[in-house]
């Protein structure tokens, strides 16, 4: 079985999207992460789930999780309002990764080196142009491996 | 809501889970992670589902996965081999981080604070002796906070 066998189609941003946006898109999709494309739709980063909450939670929370207690239920919107305009490239961290993907024909171990590698649950797939045709998810990767 | 409104249960493993059996646990349950707990039942660690395949990969791999790639597609179960009898106890990183857990009264934008500080998706709700109650994940998380 090859990359191209356990690989699912799944929403893209770019990095022009709103961030509030690509939160959205996490949160709509069953995946446990985001790919942002360029216009051409060639992957740049991939985001695990917990990046992106990341990029959205104020810094004083994520320092201190007893103040996050004290602004009380009510404000969870926090997340969005701090979020405000900004566009996912405004969010993402500076230094780029290694971009984790292989190609459709990569053996399912090599995927999961580059996706252990990455320390993402998320592995792009991508063409000879290095456009992205799709994305293997850890576990789908481990159900194939360990037939579960 | 509070955490208690978003958890869900989920399978746990032991320090002396035999590390197989760890990575099929995570495999058979739609859960971003595992939880570590003592035979208590209270949490130790909890593991990223990507941490658990890093433990579980032959470091040659991880360091070149074009080696990977020579190695074949029949040889994926070169994971489970190369974990061999080892134990969770055995595979866990050396350095404990700060666990990621929080009361069943915790508000959503805690729960989401202490996830992010974490940098793990996945965070164990424990009554007040420290035991286990359930765990919220980042997708039930998103979804409550963003209302998708």
């Amino acid at each position: 079985m090859l990359a191209a066998d356990v690989a699912v189609t799944m929403a893209t941003v770019t990095e022009g999207t709103p961030a509030r946006e690509a939160a959205k898109v996490l949160a709509g999709q069953d995946l446990p992460g985001l790919i942002v494309v360029d216009h051409r739709g060639r992957p740049l980063t991939v985001l695990a789930g917990v990046q992106v909450l990341r990029m959205a939670l104020p810094s004083y929370c994520q320092e201190d999780p007893a103040l996050a207690r004290v602004i009380g239920e009510a404000d969870a919107t926090v997340i969005l309002d701090g979020i405000g305009d900004r566009t996912v490239a405004d969010l993402l961290p500076r230094e780029r990764r290694e971009l984790p993907a292989v190609s459709p024909k990569a053996t399912l171990l090599e995927v999961a080196a580059v996706m252990a590698r990455a320390n993402v649950p998320l592995v792009a797939v991508v063409d000879a142009d290095r456009v992205m045709t799709g994305a293997i998810t850890l576990d789908s990767l481990l159900d194939h491996i360990l037939g579960t």
